[in-house]
């Protein structure tokens, strides 16, 4: 790729073995002002049809998602329900970009979005509902 | 991983370069009698949980209806919209299978659902809709 | 309505006033053998194109799985999040029964589907994620 | 109810006979301005657990986007999926607002979303996906 990436992104390397490999096909981004995490769409994203596939989209939805939850509460989480929208197709060359609300921190439950765009294009929505992983258990238990 | 692959099945090799990328990381297997795809969760599927990736498990089921859907129909299609429900972790060495059900085929859309099971024990339900790609045209306009 | 009940079907009055006020329209029935809840669908459950309302539907899947889970488990809940498929249209005079099925039944959130057939036809697929309203807490914070 | 109707606001009467039900447990609200349907929760509306009925919920939002999508497009629409998260519980005597966007209008599909707001919180996310149902036909066919 030698489109340029675009100002105040810079490389971001994720913590997990999956994500890592992905980071392989095209590296990750990320901006320092808002956390947003972005990619350069390219070849290897593809599925059948030339399009990115809807697995790296909803991945990328997914990663987005627990970062922007796990840096904002400090809480581990564990996915519990996924809606994803597909809205548009992206396309080589795109610049994807995962944008993240948290629309609710409950006490056992995180409730979440994360819209992808291109440009101010929304290419992908994305409704999640996390677990709160460490219940507070009585110390005995611990 | 040198665990045994179970009868039936045999390699298959995805026709996208985002699968093929996938299937890098972990054989995928298929099994001819009722087109079952399926693989070894192992090491480089992992989130930073130590658990196979939400992202990985909607990438397979999204895959498995895909196939599953162009190879009973014979239509081209692209995901509208897939819900994805994480009822258990899966863990490496499990050997996670991609069950696929058609539930309706329209005209313009088809309704499936995916569930991945390892074992007897369901760990992802997936419910999809697709577009079907190139709607009937009369002669003329072909 | 004159159509007759289908056999092993009994009138069934709703615990709470909003599903109370749903039998005012048309009177729900329920199996004894499994559970299973019905209507028979009329003039009031319509939307402006004369087939039965998303509305109802949803509130159908929602109180079955609410009722099948709360007998089965015991468990109180409360929903967190409900995906919805529209399959097939639903239309005056057809008998509409909902089957649940409870998928995995967790500490914390109990995960299930409910569909709803007209005779063997599936009209709508609904999966659920309920979080259980009292978690099991030490006596001393009781 | 006694409690006043805030500013800008005007009865409405829902065009399907299920809404139109649904509107004689408590009036439903309409903003001139910016089209948001309202009404003041109440008795009627509750589940056994002494909030308001997911299903109620679930409808209001469908019958929002439906309306909106209708205004706004000229076009006739049928649910296709709508998946909804839960955020808090909704009590007697709240006035919920539901707020709609439309994500993409298609030739085919049309994705939207709805907000239930009490205040400025919100109580509930719904994401749809609705299929044109008259597709554009030749002149002589209209």
């Amino acid at each position: 790729m030698t489109e340029p990436i675009p100002e105040g992104y810079a490389p971001w390397r994720p913590g997990s073995p999956y994500m890592n490999h992905l980071a392989d096909l095209g590296a990750l981004y990320r901006r320092a002002s808002d956390g947003v995490l972005a990619l350069r769409i390219a070849q290897p994203h593809m599925n059948t049809h030339g399009i990115a596939h809807g697995g790296l989209l909803a991945t990328l939805a997914d990663s987005a998602l627990g970062l922007a939850i796990n840096e904002q509460t400090g809480l581990s989480i564990v996915t519990v329900q996924m809606s994803v929208e597909y809205l548009n197709a992206v396309r080589p060359g795109d610049w994807l970009e995962a944008h993240v609300q948290i629309d609710k921190q409950g006490r056992r439950l995180v409730y979440a979005t994360c819209l992808l765009r291109v440009g101010g294009r929304v290419m992908l929505k994305a409704n999640a509902v996390f677990a709160v992983r460490a219940a507070p258990v009585p110390a005995s238990d611990a």
